[in-house]
């Protein structure tokens, strides 16, 4: 790997590259001399001309000279930025892995992104099919397997997600968790072989997140020993899983069992719903693509309607119930280890789906903002680099700061679930209520904070953030998406409050709860210590403050909760008339765990000073922002005074200039490449005007001729049209 | 027009198509048995396939008969919806203009926008041309003119923006507003019969809202009484200018001047960029299109960059200033006018790019939360419909009270502009600096709310949210760039901001300010006088405290900034220390007017006890969900108590319950057609599982036949590839 992808491995001062002049800076404009030999006649269509030489169009080539704007940010940086990647990856090993493996996939053309931003939806899925299969052989070929330490790169790191048969993974972690020894022998070899592919039906026109509500009927024929699956209404219809639109052969369909008449609620089926010979449609099915989307145009989301399609017996996944030959239903053993282990899958997505595409909005925006020069800070000076604006750096220093912050309650959580998955092994299900409650509301709040976080990025780099082409808006759409799959924010965020509320109860009660809430039990009246505005920098204070908002929150919730069911209110509709604030409560205490957790975090970093420093910087900029964002939850009972709150302003304005002059050397530290990145805006080099214009001339409104000139325009000009 | 297409004509009551049992719902899914009559053999690929009998796809065919989810809504309307559609539309007569516009847009195929979501930019833009030629001989053929009543709904109802040659307007505007006689007289007639197209090159590659800093040269020859135009380097280059990509023949560039030497500032010049004859570029000119963006698909931004190009001297627009043969300079006249002209113009976007896409997306998500149902309120009944949860409704009755709020100042503002138009017409030019102050602190409230209230919408509707024909994906992508254009928000804010310290300043001088400010010079200290949550439902003390908060942060930062000039900080440095807190001043005050502009509205409302009624509802609402959202900007200095804010927060949560009740009548009276929405959530039957299961049909995803299946499918499931 050169230095050129990791400009930062080893050292972070400036590199021989830096001393090249620019292109596109005032100095350096040689191209466009060359262009001016060019006859003075007729250029010529734009598509076929450009005055710099496109040929040479793959980034780091023609482009590569670093910026002398980018340069100098980088050789101030207070800190290693190599050892902060290494901390980041989890050691200096983890490091190695990851850039071999980004290496391998980013050096083959077949996994190329490059032209990405120009193709349609159908030309993204045959990309993304195209990647899957050719993924096989890259894995086979590097000796990756799907249990080594490169698996957690490829997908994320490497392929940005932008790969087909991801459903098809959940297929077979379905079948593996749920069906039985005899199930599992059956369809696990032919997947993995990719002689089968499959999907996971589950959600329904009808029906998201409340599972309990699905419509799809399963009706057992005793005569036949077959299920007889259906699609009653249309509401009923599957739709949305991925790689069903076009590709699977075969989906675990989730349906409503019958058995004699009775209903046993939803069970998972085995379907096949494409011929294996001509992937023509099985009898009895109804299937095809939903059409577009805001982004996951390279992925099949599809829809299923069934008719009467019979499976046999064996077809419904049986490790913890089955339905017997004579029509009896059986339960056995507990599926709760094994709901725990699809679950903890789920919230692992988090890290590739909401944290990252956050640091590489971050790096994006804030190479840009240390290139673009607009307007003037001082009177007769050079116009000003913005992110020297201070409400630039508002923009986008808190959201910095928030991709660090959600990195680390992110590790925490996995630990968590990790330590949880051990308990449940050994039967041990007391945490489990604590580490669901937990990760519902750490997904809301880290999908709702990363994806405003996503969109205040693009936004802060105006007009050019606006084009594809700067990478911006495939990130925004894409983890906007987050908020919704995988459960519902709100209806997760109440998940956590009805837990929240629980354990204030049995607290209020003098019985014991889990150790993340206990401090529910301990709400102290008082008020904030803090004097001056250097107090608000010691993490005891600030912590101390949201730990209080967020008791105060549930309390008061709570209470009110009483007092409707106390006045005669039903208590389902108590329940509703209080969900406001109890979505706020559970956002609360989430907010609250996320600081405590940063602040014990740069504690242990004692170590390595200059990381530390700069991550107390960013821990103390994540939780005033959150105290100077939602003052009013603070300023409400008086435990911080109006004084006190603009102490925090102060202090939170103060950190945007110190953390500012680091801004650069921090999103280095992400160690994304320029093909990762994808950005005219966010390359290493930052170069971008150069790089906006000759992406530019590669787009299809450049390349194709233009059939509107024929067909309308010339008859117009030409006045030939009849007459007005 | 047929009621279907404006159901609410005449009457709010339940129409007779009501009563017809709903495709879709329980009791009627005919159509599922007659597709069980097809043979159980192979049902076909999906995109030849449909239960339902799509050749009768055209909204309002087979779909139409409304879900009595949503008539049931329309049935307990609290006011008549036709009169409230006509105060909207100022008057019963504007609300036939609009309708008989929209109708004849709308029945003729040329203007449809049926396969919008299917189609790649090419064809947006091929497609916009086609309907921007169309559009003159429509407006030939019906009458319509530049200065008839219909104009103003022929772009933004009848088309939604959706067609070419927008730039070509403001190309002909600056001409006349910019131009001498003899250069309006030269081209503003081929513009007018479209044998030019032009476009207005401003914005280049490294500029965008600060004009001073352009750098394309316009050099004036005196031996060949020309002007040279260059783009001197690769920033300098234009991009972004609409109709410029690919369409336009001339622009209006904007360059700087030089004279003998001497720089003059930023002047504009007429170029021709394409052949007249073959639309070939001219000599000395590259131009192509920017590439794909977040939306405006149908417009063909562009760049342009110059060498050497030639201009006879009467092309630079010279109304107001012009440079003789000789080389002398000449200012004439005050342009003061005529800029203004230019301004009012641009704000007045904002209804058509701005409002209405919030009413839309308003209307696209009550009607959608009125039919989905989803886990269950109370225990043992049917799945609630979702606009029935607290949380639902919170999220999307304060939006639909913002449209309403944005909308009331919005007129109120286009009064202000029409009076100081009036008022500059006879050399009065004392109330311009706050009308700018004005016009461009709402400016970014508006885009800034609406836009996040447009984006709540599209969360609110969940996974079919996200869908593309679901119409809010569109609405939002493009109501985003609404933050960006004409003006960077944070920018303007501070424009208003540097406005108000001055008023301030002023007023604390106990010198005279403008009528919109003289609140700054009484700071009344006080405390908010309401007992009860009650109280909170008085305009009087909700205005007031939108008052007092905007003076605080007025007068809080005005001193902030007088103390740190007094303390030896420089001017500029000091502002830009201030800047996040003068934004957040700017936007308090802007809010303030409109909060205090609302409950004026409602006041003159009298006569119309319905319509008043909801109306105070929406006003209330609108206030308390700011001071909710934004509680610590009124308990900073106790203002409001904690207990107080306890009653705002009671007192909005009720509202919620009530607005509720007349949600689906109060976006009706927006009076979208399903063409205008083109969303298979919004329309106005609520047929929305349907409508989404047939349009999916359309989409090239199943309409094209999959090239991945023989490429890469079929080899690895018959696992032809070579073995891994």
């Amino acid at each position: 790997m050169n230095t050129q992808e990791h400009p930062q491995a080893g050292t972070s001062s400036l590199g021989p590259q830096d001393k090249v002049p620019a292109a596109g800076t005032p100095g350096a404009w040689p191209r466009q001399a060359a262009a001016r030999r060019l006859p003075r006649g007729r250029v010529g269509q734009a598509s076929r001309m450009s005055l710099l030489d496109t040929s040479k169009y793959s980034q780091g080539s023609v482009l590569g000279s670093v910026n002398p704007d980018l340069a100098s940010e980088r050789r101030t940086a207070s800190f290693s930025v190599e050892k902060l990647t290494a901390r980041l990856d989890g050691g200096a090993e983890q490091t190695r892995i990851r850039r071999a493996v980004v290496e391998a996939i980013e050096s083959d053309p077949v996994f190329s992104r490059e032209n990405q931003y120009f193709q349609s939806q159908n030309e993204r899925y045959e990309a993304a099919v195209r990647k899957a299969v050719h993924l096989q052989r890259k894995m086979h070929e590097m000796g990756w397997t799907e249990s080594g330490p490169e698996l957690k790169y490829i997908y994320s790191r490497a392929l940005s997600g932008d790969v087909a048969f991801l459903l098809h993974r959940v297929f077979m972690r379905c079948i593996s968790v749920l069906g039985s020894d005899e199930q599992i022998a059956k369809w696990i070899p032919p997947a993995t072989q990719y002689r089968l592919i499959g999907s996971y039906a589950q959600t329904e026109l009808g029906h998201g997140t409340y599972l309990q509500g699905l419509e799809t009927t399963a009706v057992f024929d005793i005569t036949t020993q077959e299920f007889i699956l259906n699609t009653p209404k249309i509401s009923a219809m599957k739709w949305w899983p991925g790689d069903m639109g076009r590709s699977a052969t075969h989906a675990v369909v989730f349906a409503q069992l019958y058995v004699q008449g009775q209903c046993y609620g939803v069970h998972p089926f085995i379907l096949q719903i494409r011929s294996l010979q001509d992937h023509s449609l099985c009898p009895g099915i109804t299937a095809g693509d939903i059409g577009p989307k805001m982004n996951f145009e390279h992925t099949d989301n599809g829809y299923l309607m069934l008719q009467n399609v019979r499976v046999p017996r064996e077809n419904m996944l049986n490790k913890f119930c089955e339905v017997q030959p004579d029509g009896t239903y059986i339960k056995r053993g507990s599926p709760k280890i094994n709901y725990f282990t699809m679950t903890t899958v789920r919230i692992s997505l988090i890290s590739d789906e909401v944290i990252l595409p956050l640091m590489k909005a971050c790096t994006i925006a804030i190479r840009y903002s240390a290139v673009r020069r607009q307007s003037k800070l001082k009177p007769g000076e050079q116009e000003a680099k913005i992110l020297d604006y201070q409400t630039q750096q508002e923009k986008l220093l808190p959201q910095l700061a928030a991709a660090y912050a959600f990195h680390f309650i992110n590790k925490y959580l996995q630990e968590l679930l990790n330590r949880g998955y051990r308990e449940v092994q050994t039967k041990n299900f007391d945490n489990l209520p604590e580490l669901h409650a937990f990760s519902s509301g750490f997904k809301a709040l880290a999908t709702q904070y990363c994806t405003s976080a996503v969109e205040i990025c693009l936004r802060a780099c105006g007009g050019h953030g606006y084009s594809l082409l700067s990478g911006l808006p495939s990130l925004y759409t894409k983890i906007l998406a987050s908020c919704i799959y995988e459960g519902e924010n709100t209806i997760l965020l109440l998940q956590t409050a009805r837990f929240l509320i629980k354990c204030f109860s049995a607290a209020s009660a003098g019985q014991p709860v889990p150790p993340s809430v206990i401090y529910l039990s301990v709400m102290k009246a008082g008020k904030c210590p803090a004097k001056n505005k250097l107090d608000f920098l010691s993490p005891d204070i600030y912590t101390e403050a949201y730990q209080h908002a967020a008791v105060r929150l549930v309390s008061s919730t709570a209470a009110k909760l009483q007092d409707l069911i106390q006045s005669g209110v039903k208590k389902h509709e108590a329940w509703n008339q209080c969900t406001v604030q109890l979505a706020q409560a559970a956002k609360a205490h989430c907010h609250y765990i996320t600081v405590k957790n940063f602040a014990e975090t740069v504690e242990k970093l004692e170590t390595e000073a200059g990381i530390q420093k700069i991550m107390k910087h960013l821990c103390d900029l994540f939780a005033l922002h959150g105290i100077f964002s939602n003052a009013g939850v603070f300023l409400h009972d008086g435990y911080l005074s109006g004084a006190q709150m603009d102490m925090v302003t102060a202090s939170y304005l103060d950190l945007l200039a110190v953390i500012r002059k680091d801004a650069v050397p921090l999103v280095d530290a992400f160690d994304f490449t320029d093909k990762s990145l994808n950005s005219a805006l966010g390359s290493y080099d930052g170069q971008v005007y150069q790089r906006l214009y000759e992406w530019a001339q590669k787009s299809p409104t450049n390349t194709q001729t233009n059939p509107a000139y024929e067909r309308y325009l010339k008859p117009l000009l030409h006045n030939t049209l009849s007459k007005l």
